[in-house]
């Protein structure tokens, strides 16, 4: 039984959190804390909590997260986490982030996309980047956890059987993916108002968003060469869920070899309990992976290309329910807990 | 031809409005303003209108609009729009008024409800409440016209002939309305973020809303008695409409005779080109209306108590339709015009 | 550890039992089917429960049912439960179904409002209406469970205190209901298409609804008099929940003493583990309920009349998590066991 | 003033197709027919027309339709056109067929992706396709019309200038397009319920949807040589509207001379009321296309690969209003006539 605290946890992270650890069988929440005028009963908030569980949400007191806490979940923006690593790091706990903070290990690149410094260059380098599928091992000693997006999370998981085979062409990849409205945080603009996003479909940030180093920085690790993809995100008028669909031309010498891909992905995948490959002609989509922690791939293979469709739940792999795995690896527990 | 101007246009009853005036036939839109940064092209601020006008948008001037135009709509928050009739009424302008300002003659309960002075009252007596189907005469004249509120429009219309002809118990009504989402403007609120409405359905200021009291007044007109009814509005997951669902006892003079209801709508609105009385058993929904300037109403007829359910579109009928309807009476123009 | 099967399982209320059963620790999932073709793995229907179970599910074969359950749920539609359950019986099965033919004591009222004979009188007079918060200790030892409608939960929830105290005027209770589309279950008719439901709402069967007699027949029972509600159910354009607004008259008894109302509620159902109440001013929205076992309700008091408000999941409390509270008050397992 | 008649008048074209003529100052609808059991006045079947039409919808009778239309619009599931147009030719009507079965020239081809026979092998080489962007010319004296289908219309649009002029490599074109439920017509079948569509997405026939054949046909006639694209469409859950991201690769002499392709893009549509080309930067999003006829366009060029992404509306450009478009063009109609 561990004792673990949510930083953030009015937000929608912070919130599927909460409920995911309220079902889990080896964790005590005894810390929660969110930007808020003052200290509120977190049932106030949260109505349907109401009889699930009776906890203060305060403002962030790092000191006191510390002394109530030996796991720390930070549910925070972007560049918000960064200033609270360091004193956690110190006081020795484990911290999971949430944030964009850890995930790129050039900081360049993070300074240009988050278009802030990076002001925690100490911890960034130990900073193990939580895809489980690619990083188990690393997981279960890291000290702290970079939790990755929800785009890449998806992305790289549709990617990586490809790109670790050296399957496909440099730089033809183009990931066409289309977020629920949660992906974007309690953010309180005009353009996330119900009339704005109801009945309405956009593109945005049109191969500029910030998730596109992330799914580089992966796919490349992977290749073991530089790989740039094309990424389009688009706003779907729906709570939850991502779907990605995934163009690639094969590599010449791929085409040679008639390989089947699926049983590729299946053995690649094989022993990963959040991974599931869809058998031929058949695809995923969201109904199939929302309100659960897989991520669900089908591919489409012909002569000289192939396409993915891979789908996961924004806030489930491509947040909080990623995290809690993280989190169930790092201790020993199933690492299914809480998460079927 | 006439000159119209739309202060207030880019709010969702402006933005509709000027939609309307575009196919207008008798109407030239002269000038449009918000509250900007600074001047725009409408057309940048509402894509879909690219190719259909070419109009700079700017900040309201009332020396400007009193210089361009002969009528001014005020698609303005309340409590703005009283600040700016004064001058419009001064230098002759004819005015619609989108607000709530004018439309309580009983300025202790505007003041009570919408929570500050009342700072016009010198031109509160002339103004006509824009309901045509009950003052239609009064409007041809008016110099100020109050566009009823979207509750007050359906709720009014569809209980009329019952409190006209005194046939239901004195404060049995109950009115339970539900809304779509532009019914509270372009509010930037967490309330009303995507994720927050859709796949939810609350009800909202209890017995409370400060439409009850417009309710109250004009069906108290209507009765000869004073009226006050139960309502309770909630918020649908939709973009626009509302339906009404009214429940009220009949007067025991009432279930003596066995009078038609039915016929007895259908003669109370029977010149009326925008209300619609349904057969027995059929009652309107909101596809029925969405998108039309219709007031339909469905009623239940039994022994004891009448079951009234009306439906109308927020944003035409409950606003900006209503407005265009009640120029079109003023100007002499088809009362349809750019309508149908 | 019990044996369950579940007949009729891919309609959404079976759907839902799967999915609620499978996170159970006491139950064993031994046996489903349902109007099919021919044999199917259940997570070829439900790609979603890929990697959480491996079932074939057949068409009803009720000898294999009895040879493999100790405990049935019939999640069909109506008519057919009854031409099932006798033999379930015989063969000493306990059965919980989730239908409507044996909900109401009076087979006249039931054939009037389900236009069909009852097939089952014998077993009728044993069955128990299974809502715990009214029949908990007849819940423990029923072989057939009666689960009560969706409707019915949230409306006898929502009264029952001020029935049993008689603090209302007989037949003043006007019951405006709001469900979500599953409410109707997996129904393929052109009024259910995505297209007809998005962006509308309407009433329907405007009193006169079958779950009308159902809430009488409890309401009745509880208030020793008999009661008959005007009960309108509208649709609403999401997935799940119903939330009904109530309207009553206090009794003039009720008008003289000045009791607290929500003390009284909260008294009434202090021991409940799924009924919550607002506080003072607070009402439940889907949002609070949804994806959730709880009634939450909402109160509103005046000097002559009661408004309450109140909200269930229509999938859970109204249906499916309901049939498991009372199977775990049947077999003495933690009453919120897989509910939370 | 011409006498128009629609036959599938209750399919979402034909009932667009009514709501569009009505407002039509040269158009009387003077016969109206559709799959029904017996006459039926059409606004008991759309309650929203009542008080704008009084006209009987019944089964279609042909010669009914030759003796009192002149212009036939036919919005019917594909394959059942082609068994009406030869009367309708025959008797010289002007015919302009919402179907598929005149748009493919090879039959072959047609025959293969719509599963059956052609029959009119006599008409269909003197249908020209609906396209006013490519065909006014030919469409002014068309007897036959093909209207386009909805995702071919805009992913032709958005392609035409590049194929037009070589600035693509020949089969690099990716269309990945998203599309509304009405796209798929009035059809009652499961994946089309509310519930299943409601808060889902999903790519379906993927890469072997019958749209595919067409919009080859038309881009490899502009581009004089064969061109073959990769198409995958998704689902939507929305009403209305479609967009396209499309991705292609700069053919090698395109990316030697510096061209600004977004004035190539305007200098092409010049004269087209109905294409609007967006500035640098920006994209369209359904929202400001659907209810109009526009097809809006936004390209994102680098250095070796281009991004177009094109929006409509499916039952407007996409369907009916295209087919007012082109019977405008017919009769010498102001293009824009029931169209803004």
């Amino acid at each position: 039984m561990i004792n673990a605290g949510i930083i953030g946890v009015t937000g929608y992270a912070g919130e599927e959190l909460l409920d995911i650890l309220l079902r889990h069988p080896n964790v005590r929440i005894t810390d929660i804390s969110a930007k808020l005028q003052g200290p509120e009963e977190i049932s106030e908030i949260f109505p349907k909590l109401k009889g699930r569980i009776e906890l203060i949400c305060k403002k962030p007191d790092l000191k006191e997260t510390v002394s109530k806490c030996d796991l720390v979940f930070l549910a925070l923006p972007h560049t918000v986490s960064m200033g609270m690593v360091p004193l956690l790091m110190k006081a020795g706990k484990r911290v999971i982030d949430l944030s964009a903070d850890y995930r790129l290990k050039d900081t360049k690149i993070y300074e240009k996309f988050y278009n802030t410094k990076h002001k925690d260059k100490l911890n960034l380098p130990q900073a193990i980047y939580g895809l489980p599928e690619l990083y188990r091992t690393k997981i279960k000693n890291a000290k702290l956890i970079a939790n990755p997006g929800c785009y890449p999370t998806v992305s790289v998981l549709a990617l990586a059987p490809l790109a670790a085979f050296n399957l496909i062409e440099l730089d033809s990849i183009i990931i066409d993916a289309k977020s629920g409205v949660t992906g974007a945080g309690r953010k309180i603009v005009e353009g996330f108002l119900f009339s704005e996003v109801n009945e309405d479909f956009k593109a945005y940030k049109v191969n500029a968003h910030q998730h596109a180093p992330e799914i580089n920085q992966e796919l490349s690790k992977l290749g073991g060469r530089k790989i740039s993809v094309t990424f389009v995100p688009h706003l779907l008028p729906v709570n939850r869920g991502i779907l990605a669909t995934i163009y690639v031309k094969k590599a010449q010498s791929a085409k040679r070899k008639a390989q089947n891909l699926l049983d590729l992905y299946k053995k690649f995948y094989k022993k990963e309990p959040f991974v599931r490959i869809r058998d031929e002609g058949d695809f995923p989509r969201l109904k199939d992976v929302v309100r659960t922690n897989f991520c669900d791939i089908g591919i489409k293979d012909s002569a000289d290309s192939i396409i993915v469709i891979a789908a996961i739940d924004n806030l489930l792999k491509g947040a909080s329910g990623q995290a809690v795995q993280n989190m169930n690896i790092m201790y020993g527990f199933p690492e299914y807990a809480a998460l079927l």
